[in-house]
């Protein structure tokens, strides 16, 4: 069987380029950042230019993304059996938590988040579709972690980022929580992420019982806590609702 | 200068074909539709599997979109200008007209849903954020036609598609629609493409003075048309400055 077709896999290696960080980049700056020489990484561009995959700013001559590719990109959604099933009742753990509703699943060992419900209250809220979460610092993360042990894909002596004081940075203690979330069969963060922020999650599984994805909602902890700043039971039992229902859809429960 | 690489262009238009209609395509449906071999398309399904622009369903064996091209396009929003400077102002038009908000730019001769905001009333909306709507049969796309002749790409005896009874689709009424749109600075289309549904939009320009987006409101007839079904002015004039308010932060009104 033939290998994978350099071109294509380079190509490839341009886009994600141009889709993390600088947005724009020269042809010598890609050519650097992939080992290549600018003649080969001048070809890919033009050709991923007149496919519509980029575009070359007419002010600077950089290079970013082009339209096409986001439109194609976004297609992706439409035949997510998950994201389609799991709408209604995303939308209903919105309106009973009074809370944001976002659903996930592990992407590269980040939270891919392929559906985010407003908090309905008409506060202004910045759309996450497609936006990637830190696994080991949001509750989605660490529902999908906790069934998919090598989703972290670490090295155990790399250190997880600590994004407040509360994050989880140590690979034992991570373990010790992901073995609660089995247990509990839900996962909370507690300010772990963002100062103030709070996230709960339950898991997603469809018919071989296997976890697809993770639903969970976030906002203040003043909201989500009680007072020993401990989830509220009754949030906590909307969102496994939830994930039971979704699941249900998947054929995870045959009744 | 060399041509443009054969194995990315081919790889460019099967992604195109499953982000459109079926969804998930087999190696023989995609090797027929593109009318190369099967041991062509399959080599080229095998690298873009490898890089997560492709996923293979386990049930059926049919290939799909995959979450890496998803997450990739995504990105293409946050490189995107026009969006970036029209997030306040669409925010506002949505609370003063009470309707949904759209902003979109010209693609492959339709509006590509560049961003939208819901309209402010809790009700259930589908996000349409990468969707592409008819040009000939918007508002958006009727105000982004008129600054640009040639964005149609139409033969001359090739007839526009009919939604409604009242969409145009002669294109002598189109020419006349548009000059109309270019008269008045702004555009409405009143059940052209669904029955029911009113659009009104603005064009948005940049330093150059180049339309490069439009903005605009969409919602039912009842609310946004008068008695005698023409537009409500005090909502085109909210459409307007909305559009001139985004023009300005992108340099063509330099006071």
């Amino acid at each position: 069987m033939p290998g994978p077709i350099q071109s294509i896999e380079r190509a490839a290696a341009v886009l994600r380029l141009l889709a993390s960080g600088a947005r724009q980049m020269g042809v010598a700056e890609l050519a650097r950042a992939l080992e290549l020489p600018k003649p080969t990484v001048h070809g890919i561009l033009r050709t991923l230019q007149l496919v519509g995959f980029v575009e070359q700013s007419p002010d600077t001559g950089k290079y970013q993304l082009g339209a096409a590719l986001f439109h194609i990109g976004s297609s992706y959604l439409d035949g997510n059996e998950l994201r389609t099933r799991a709408l209604n009742w995303s939308d209903s753990l919105a309106s009973r938590s009074m809370e944001s509703v976002r659903i996930g699943t592990l992407h590269e060992n980040q939270v891919l988040v392929v559906h985010h419900v407003f908090r309905p209250d008409n506060s202004r809220q910045v759309l996450e579709v497609g936006a990637l979460l830190p696994a080991h610092a949001s509750a989605l993360g660490k529902v999908l972690l906790a069934d998919d042990p090598v989703g972290l894909g670490l090295a155990d002596d790399e250190p997880l980022k600590a994004y407040t004081a509360a994050t989880i940075t140590g690979l034992d203690r991570l373990g010790d929580a992901l073995e609660q979330v089995r247990q509990r069969g839900w996962a909370a963060e507690v300010e772990e992420l963002v100062e103030g922020e709070v996230s709960l999650a339950a898991p997603i599984r469809d018919r071989r019982l296997v976890t697809v994805g993770a639903v969970g909602i976030s906002g203040p902890v003043e909201r989500l806590c009680d007072e020993a700043k401990q989830p509220r039971t009754d949030l906590v039992s909307y969102v496994r609702e939830a994930a039971r229902s979704i699941s249900r859809e998947l054929g995870a429960i045959p009744w």
